[in-house]
């Protein structure tokens, strides 16, 4: 029963963890620096781990409540299996400690990545870079363990090798867990988001605009806040972000393969199932390789370290193209070379869609420096040409995943364009196998990507630490080379985003044959002549059943109020960000009028209240737009039934990836524009383009922290809780 | 045949044209004032009909090119219908000649309305109203002209009395004429769109904000260019759009009605056709009955003026309730009731909501008080809490138009929910009879909008000619009456274009059929035992023939390339717009550095060249994203045919109709935000709050007045080309 292959699987995640642990242990044993940069750091990794704990109780009364609501449908109304409750909660807890283990790193690093900078550039890296590796590998490592223990203990309960409709209920109750992931994320995204950028736009408007301070200086009573926000938004929030995409995309995948071979033998079905598990194993081994070539001389150049993280990147993702395809072969899976190469497209669309990125948010290049000439007629018009390139820059990505889209699916059939109907499940696990080949190597990637907001905390505490500007410099120059790795990785995150959600919309329809199956309808009666076996039925007989045509007006209300639903849930964060960003200035102003010396430094600001302000914003406004996409689903399927839920899927899909990529794309390009700026261009430091350029930057803020990137959570959030509330949608729908 | 019926549509058509010539000339009799307003009435003529000559300039060679390939399509390939080329061009005539006409009346308009206003604002309201009204009942004149000519011509050629084909072939092949008013309204939203908020953001941020002159002060360059954008903009642009959303709802609901009723008798389809012809035509009589009950006594308060006009609208909406009663009672069709419903559905929809954009954009209410709030921190938070909820604000709308759409349609099939496949024709006709409704009064509605910038310019030619504040004022007065009707003139607008878009989803559908049959194509054929005639299949044969689901990649793939049309206009039109103002203000630097004492009044600056940058402007930009809008849905019908197609309509309208109510709401509310400070809170003109407002309003300008509202435009445009291109798409596709 090839269960000799699958342990290579937990191998691989006990392997990440191992190295994840040696990494750290290898940071810790390095100094600190300073008395001043140990207090300094342990004040934000204090305000860090306070908010991490205030967040998670939350979370907890949440995910006690959703656990208990599922159990009530599991075992109260028999609507779903009975292990849901529990695959829920652990996706949860997972998530949730990704995200700890992340920021605990990256707490413990920054004073020592500092104090390395002191040095060199080049040991300051080390510290960061490895630092990095220990999110990375936690993330992919915690999400293979998780996934191996799930898969062995259902495989124990529905033994796949006794038919081929065991493995369809365990991959698709193993998608709860992918729900609980995406719940933990979509909140520790959120808070962390608003959290981070209320504490930034507080900061930056009172300190820098008003003040005239610079960045992370000690005077602003908002620079402990801004700090502990780098760490509980860009660090937890995008661990347990990366950590759902990544098990989302392999869970997927996995449910896509053994629907995709239902008609198959057993053995051919349980193949495709690992084969995405084993394409993560092997990724993470290669990933593990790679962060050792990532190593430079002494004294190099930032060209010459940009060209070392592009070695260990190149190196895993090129092997990986070999090694997947001798895994495939090895399997045997039915056209190879066709998988092979949805597996290739699918890393080919994660880079065009970061280059694209680069392009339209790094200051190399047009777009981004004429939104900064923009800057000289002053701040609206910096912002309608930031609004303006940020809607231009999606057509790439969209172009980007309609080809590879397409590639992906027409290859895994063979490109058998005259059958697509009846090819459509090897189709879609093509597009799933597409995601997982994107974010095969995250371990490496994401340790590429995780690094940038530990250098940025390590020149906030050289900055608050008085270490001088050379050390400033190099942190910076780190920040800046984190920029474009960055770029990359977030075209691969929103990339297999998208694939992920179009692949697991075929799940939905496998979760509502359960569903069925479970409420005893066994057959899909089409008319007095015409019916078909509910467990045989294919893709196409479900959609003609529930009628899901783009005629069908419930399909397309669901696709108007999908669509809604991510400018909905994009206006409440940004509403959020907007509120606790007042009362942050509000907070930063009185300080500066009534605590006398505090400008002189003769005084010490109350840090402590503005990390409160940040903390309750961030609780407060979490809750309702992280609720509201558990609930949208289920009341849509309620309403509107069947059709109902996939319009509102495909809506929130398709206008959420292009508001994703518009308000990511947005951000980054008004951040580096005034960057630009900043190093001295078209009047510099100070100038009144500067000052408009800020204004952009800070109204980026929230679009490239919190609404942006929350709107991938947001997609396969909905998407999760649709396929686990399939069961009640087919027993309880009023239309 | 009910000919005689049919005969009261070009009678209201006349009758509406013969009082829109009435109301110009009463109001060509009244004083244009002084010499100086007289003057700059006519410089501010000249330029706008210089603007609009290089426009249609322009836009006729689009036309003629255009032609000529449908020609081609029509006479070389046979895959239309041969009529098509001409309907396209009267179309785009009789839209453009709203517009000239609304135009022409405006720019007369002005300084006499500016002139009456010195005695007294009653007399002001006089003129601009009946002003507003000649465009209210030019547009629905040669609407329902332009509708009656080609009904009669085509039922001469395809007598409806043979069988019921023909009259799909008629109505289909008319809204070709729908797709030349799209064609032309694109253009002159586009174009008008960037030329005023180039002229307006250019003389805003150096005139206002620098320079610290008021609006339309006389030392501003940039001052005739805004006052003629006002012109080409508001008026010539806003006239076309609603040409084309109201004659593109009657023509899509005749399409439907011959659709639903093909089955029927030949009688019963031709009642179902002219019913919203007839409800357009007394809904126009309606319209001319209100607009005489507008008129209050001589020093009415404000709040008096708006109770004057409100009895007008209301008048008008309530009898055109009671009457489409009788008229679909008299005309015998089954389910009068239902119907009927489906119409007072469509009102309700456009007053909630308009309702609902009145809530979200007026300083009356909490939203844009917080957003001038907001400005008491700066620009970065004004504009923040202005996109967030502008975002926000979409849920109602959408809401309303799930809501509304789904009673449209359960009320036309008797809210028969078990057989909804069945009934579907019916349904969607309710759908399109729901559009017509909430449109019916356009006279009227059309004529409380258009006084808006009438009243404008009004007090601009104040300003300008030295009139003195209490005459501003007046206007001023007038102005922001209008900002309220405009408000649901808005709801109509785009709660309309969604219903009529929904609708027209059918219409393609239908010219499937035609395209079918014309290339010979008589069976769908499913498998070796089921077919079903091309001539009897039902919309659902279709969706499944083609596979139009939501499972099939290339719908999917469809809504992706949609959703980021939606955006990839607006950035094109914002960028567009950030263009032309940047050059604007370069231009309006240069004048007030160069031209020596042009800002003491002693210096004339130099007018025209700040019109020819506009002009520049407009004319370059408009041509990418309106041929865009044609291109989109041929070449995806092309490369993934009748699924591809669907999917990108859907995709466009969902995600174009939330980023339009996004946009509206979002400028409307930035615009009176300031105007809030400016009224003297928050620290009034000149504060730190209102330079921040200010730049709020200024990134609201292209939102609310050139993107916003072009995407309405945009939506049917690319429906009414698939539509057309049907016949291409079914010969000619890839896959």
């Amino acid at each position: 029963m090839l269960t000799q292959w699958f342990w290579f699987v937990p191998a691989a995640a006990l392997l990440a963890l191992v190295f994840a642990w040696f990494f750290f242990k290898q940071m810790m044993r390095s100094s600190e620096g300073t008395e001043r940069m140990a207090t300094i750091a342990a004040h934000v990794r204090r305000g860090a781990m306070a908010y991490l704990k205030q967040q998670y109780k939350v979370v907890t009364l949440v995910f006690i409540a959703l656990t208990l609501f599922f159990a009530f449908l599991a075992y109260g109304m028999h609507v779903q299996n009975p292990w849901v409750p529990f695959a829920f909660l652990t996706g949860g807890f997972f998530s949730g400690l990704a995200g700890f283990f992340g920021m605990k790193t990256a707490t413990y690093a920054s004073a020592r990545a500092a104090n390395a900078a002191r040095n060199s550039l080049n040991q300051g890296l080390r510290i960061a870079f490895r630092s990095g590796a220990v999110m990375g590998l936690v993330v992919v490592g915690l999400a293979l363990l998780d996934i191996s223990i799930w898969f062995w203990v259902l495989n124990a309960v529905y033994p796949a090798a006794e038919n081929t409709h065991n493995l369809i209920i365990i991959t698709t109750t193993m998608l709860t867990f992918g729900m609980g992931a995406s719940t933990q994320a979509l909140f520790a995204r959120v808070g962390g988001g608003i959290y981070t950028k209320a504490a930034d736009v507080g900061a930056d408007l009172v300190g820098k605009v008003e003040a005239g301070i610079p960045e992370d200086d000690p005077r602003n009573p908002a620079t402990i806040a801004d700090n502990v926000g780098d760490n509980v938004g860009d660090v937890a929030g995008m661990g347990a972000d990366l950590y759902e995409s990544y098990a989302g995309s392999i869970l997927a995948t996995a449910a896509l393969g053994a629907a995709a071979f239902l008609a198959h033998d057993v053995v051919m079905q349980f193949k495709a199932v690992i084969a995405p598990m084993l394409i993560g194993a092997i990724g993470t081994v290669l990933s593990i390789l790679g962060i050792y070539v990532v190593r430079t001389k002494e004294g190099a150049s930032q060209k010459e370290l940009m060209a070392a993280l592009n070695r260990g990147v190149n190196l895993s993702s090129l092997l990986i193209i070999v090694l997947s395809a001798g895994v495939i072969h090895l399997l045997g899976l039915p056209n190879p070379w066709g998988i092979w190469f949805s597996i290739v497209v699918g890393l080919l669309t994660g880079i065009v869609i970061g280059k694209s990125t680069e392009y339209y948010t790094s200051s190399s290049f047009k777009p981004t420096r004429l939104i900064a000439e923009n800057a000289k007629t002053g701040a609206a018009t910096v912002i309608i040409s930031g609004l303006g390139m940020g809607m231009l820059s999606t057509a790439i990505p969209v172009m980007s995943i309609v080809i590879g889209t397409m590639l992906a699916f027409l290859s895994a059939t063979g490109f058998d364009v005259a059958n697509l109907n009846q090819n459509m499940g090897m189709g879609l696990y093509g597009i799933g196998i597409a995601a997982v080949g994107m974010l095969s190597t995250l371990g490496i990637t994401l340790a590429t990507d995780a690094y940038g907001p530990i250098a940025d905390n390590a020149g906030g505490n050289a900055e608050m630490s008085g270490l001088g500007p050379e050390v400033r410099k190099r942190t910076d120059a780190l920040d800046s080379l984190g920029n474009t790795t960055a770029a990359t990785g977030k075209g691969f995150a929103i990339g297999s985003a998208a694939l992920t959600a179009l692949a697991l919309l075929a799940s939905y329809v496998e979760e509502l044959r359960i569903g069925l199956d479970r409420i005893g309808v066994t057959q899909l009666v089409f008319d007095a002549q015409t019916a078909v076996d509910v467990k045989t039925a294919s893709l196409v007989d479900f959609m003609a059943y529930y009628n899901v045509t783009l005629m069908n007006p419930k399909v397309l209300m669901g696709v108007f109020i999908g669509s809604m639903m991510a400018f909905l849930f994009c206006g409440l964060t940004m509403n959020a960000v907007g509120r606790a960003a007042g009362h942050m200035v509000d907070e930063v102003r009185r300080q500066f009028r009534e605590i006398k010396g505090i400008l002189e430094g003769k005084a010490e600001p109350d840090y402590a209240r503005c990390v409160a302000i940040s903390t309750k914003g961030a609780q407060r406004a979490m809750m309702v737009p992280s609720l509201l996409a558990i609930i949208a689903p289920i009341a849509t399927g309620i309403v509107f039934g069947v059709p109902g839920v996939m319009g509102l899927l495909v809506g929130c899909l398709a206008s959420g990836f292009v508001l994703a990529v518009f308000m990511a794309n947005s951000g980054g390009a008004w951040d580096n524009a005034k960057k630009y700026i900043e190093e001295g261009n078209l009047g510099g430091k100070g100038s009144d383009a500067h000052k408009a350029a800020v204004t952009g930057d800070t109204v980026g803020d929230p679009f490239k922290d919190t609404s942006g990137p929350s709107l991938n959570i947001l997609i396969k959030l909905m998407t999760m809780v649709s396929i686990v509330m399939a069961g009640l949608t087919v027993t309880y729908c009023m239309m």
